[in-house]
């Protein structure tokens, strides 16, 4: 069905696959193949995310202060205005004046960079960061 | 009161300074102080989430199967052994097979790094990735 | 002539410029223009090098172990291919078995990056890492 | 002898394994264990320069316009004040103006980093960028 599982053999110096295992020990993976396994999808979503054109996922974090006159209503128009790529978002209260929000969004790479950009770069939004991963497909 | 306006003059090189209004309009910044500002808030957080006691907010997105068995308990699990640093948690469904999870943590830089850790290595989890920002105090 | 200088105003909140100062005080920096001087171009450089096509100059460091055969034939002959775009290569002992080979290059981004992948995936290079920075043109 | 191969099996679903054969081959790898050895060892020295007292390599990287009174002076005594930390430094003219220096540096990660800062923060260094890699001891 669909998926199989396949099986490969890795060979490695003793010294490199000791320090392997310290790592895979501390990172809390339950076997070595896990632990490759996300080492692989982790290097094959950068690649994918360097492409402009590739379908992914963002995560936008913003952390602004909400005294701002206007700023949460130029949030939400700019997201409006976006709405067929911004799947959700939720609003945490960190602080007396700061929030931070978090935005999730699907779509092109380059898309989603430049919608982050826009929101970014608004005044008083003190720092933003968009994290790029997959959609889940083929890994 | 409380956080008053400073001002200073800044000298640059004309053939930057017109590089850096290109750039600006891209961004779409209102304002070249607000582009620095920006700048400037992304160094500072950057040199602070370096050190592993700093207090900061985390944005933990995981991407999996749900079809798994197990294992929506157990990221349930490891998040209830740390609710006091975990802010809130979103679940999102990519497609038939695929989930995103997002979950937001506030603590010690260097816990929020090995809580995640414990999550992103758990089986099944096809990609995780933290990013660390500010509590937006003093910025 | 040529580049003359420009001066301008940046407003900043009074705890954010003492966080500001204290950071350039601690990298070395003589005045805030110097500092943001450096912040401006960093961005800039990061964005140009996004770009596949812009000119860059490439920084390949790759540590390996020179006890292999055929090694250093084989990364010699792959940078006499790519001659056009190498400047030059030092080579460091650091060790009784490993060696770091520092080459130089300058092109088209997505050209040194290719190159710097056929180096890297070379069988006992240990590591490698390209980084990329300015020409030093119109900075 | 010394460091003897050892051998493992690796299991993945098989849409992820055509995806990292492609991503191999694009690459340049001429087996997937040389590939996955060099998503190890990335990792391993990724996590290891994280911590300020491991012994590392440092490529750093200056681009400067060599115009600049007292420049080449000021980086030559800061490099002969950390003499016990610089392996080399080599010089090349990238324009009229423009020269890109690279000093190679093995120390802490802690020392390295500061020594960095203090060489990228003099006035008129354009850009600096420093790189850390491992020494290539048990990897």
């Amino acid at each position: 069905m669909g998926n199989p599982i396949k099986r490969f053999g890795v060979s490695l110096d003793r010294d490199l696959l000791d320090n392997f295992d310290v790592f895979c020990r501390k990172a809390g993976y339950a076997s070595r193949s896990e632990a490759i396994r996300d080492l692989i999808r982790d290097r094959l979503i950068n690649e994918q995310c360097h492409d402009e054109e590739t379908e992914a996922v963002g995560i936008l974090g913003l952390v602004y202060s909400h005294d701002t006159p206007d700023l949460t209503e130029t949030l939400t128009r700019i997201q409006h205005e976006n709405i067929h790529i911004i799947l959700s978002s939720s609003h945490i209260h960190l602080s007396r004046h700061n929030c931070l929000e978090v935005i999730l969004l699907k779509g092109e790479c380059g898309t989603l960079r430049s919608v982050a950009e826009q929101l970014i770069s608004i005044r008083n939004v003190k720092h933003g960061k968009l994290v790029l991963t997959s959609t889940g497909k083929d890994l």
